[in-house]
């Protein structure tokens, strides 16, 4: 063995490591590119149905969640929204309407998603009925700022959800423990409206509230169900979710 | 003047240069932060109507757009068109329609913002014009790529475009020089056309194809403009643009 046999060794163990390093850069890099544009595209609803994050993009969905990503994305979405509620003329009636979605729009589901997967793993209906008896999800705060401004500026407040009609007391005590206050009505799925698809249930709630003389000025939900259809607002702020999607 | 006292002005400058270049690094963050929500908010239609990019987030959309992101969020978006494409069962009789925009969704006009300021300056009919009759846009990739798997498929193409009538003669020569061909029509602005928002017109013009008898069932667009409204397509596919908006 020759003495500069260890050298060699080392420098090519530093060579190795440096490429392997450099390549799991590149990887982590390139998933970014591409899971930026599978947000895109989810946010877009170029995407359409999909059923779970893709494998690749998992870390980054936690990331974009738990990091400043979809905070500082749901305050932009407000700010534009109250920006537009600003420039409505409130009639003094008690018909000018903002319609709210709950889950990902009011309250925030994280704690729940961050022990399942972030999305990558198949809707669990019971588990997730287990977490909203709790009452315990967060306000989204972007959302609980918006709510309480539009109230100032004297919107009338509707929460439509498609929680179902059991789920009333938990939501409704949830959403007080949160800081919502003074809404007008939380309408949630009757039985009549099991296996609607959200759009057209939501869209026939809406439909009432107009029949019933309300101005739709702005609807907030985070789901493009939540925001299409008939008897549409004036103006619609999608926020962000990349957890899951509901048709 | 004591020895330690060049010593003291070196780590005061150290010190102060550090502080000085962490701050830039953290408002530079704090930008990027900012800008990707914005662009969130463009890309949702949250923000509704816009006339320029805010001037805290040029370099970021120049980045985006010359950088990974813009190539990436486009090939992302046309790989789910094409998926859907797929999927659907062309008869054979001609009469399934795919419609794209052109500029931003076919062709990018991204030479001529590149020295417009990347969207910070008012739009210039009389310079993009003259850009226009150049034919010089080149293809935009994903896009082009898209439109010859769709004619592989058997889609009956339609280009549907804000451009006027008088522009017909360089839009269709661009096309051709960037390897668009066999498209069954290309539809511009009539003198009739001018003056209504894009949403009308082009819906005016989708329902006239659907009255021909033609069932559209993808159209790709950089502008809400260009999807929603009626005559809507089965599905949407919506390109990203945070440098102008077309209402």
């Amino acid at each position: 063995m020759t003495k500069s046999q260890p050298l060699l060794s080392l420098l090519l163990f530093i060579f190795i490591s440096g490429t392997i390093s450099q390549s799991i850069i590149q990887l982590s890099r390139d998933h970014d590119v591409y899971c930026n544009g599978w947000r895109f595209s989810v946010e877009t609803n170029d995407v359409g149905y999909w059923d779970h994050v893709p494998s690749r993009c998992v870390s980054y969905v936690q990331d974009y969640m738990t990091g400043d990503g979809y905070r500082s994305d749901s305050e932009v979405a407000a700010s534009y929204a109250l920006g537009f509620a600003k420039t409505v003329e409130i009639a003094g009636d008690g018909k000018d309407a903002w319609v709210f979605d709950v889950d990902e729009t009011l309250l925030s589901n994280l704690p729940y998603y961050a022990v399942h997967g972030f999305g990558s793993e198949p809707f669990d209906e019971l588990s997730f009925d287990e977490w909203v008896d709790l009452a315990e999800a967060p306000a989204l705060q972007a959302s609980l700022n918006l709510y309480k401004e539009l109230k100032q500026l004297g919107f009338t407040v509707f929460m439509l959800t498609g929680r179902s009609e059991h789920q009333r007391n938990a939501t409704a005590k949830n959403l007080q423990l949160e800081g919502y206050s003074d809404w007008e009505r939380l309408i949630l799925r009757e039985s009549s409206d099991q296996g609607k698809p959200a759009t057209f249930y939501k869209s026939q709630r809406r439909l009432e509230l107009v029949n019933e003389g309300y101005r739709i000025h702005g609807n907030s939900g985070d789901q493009w169900s939540d925001l299409f259809g008939f008897a549409v607002s004036e103006r619609s702020f999608k926020l962000p979710n990349p957890l899951y999607y509901i048709p």
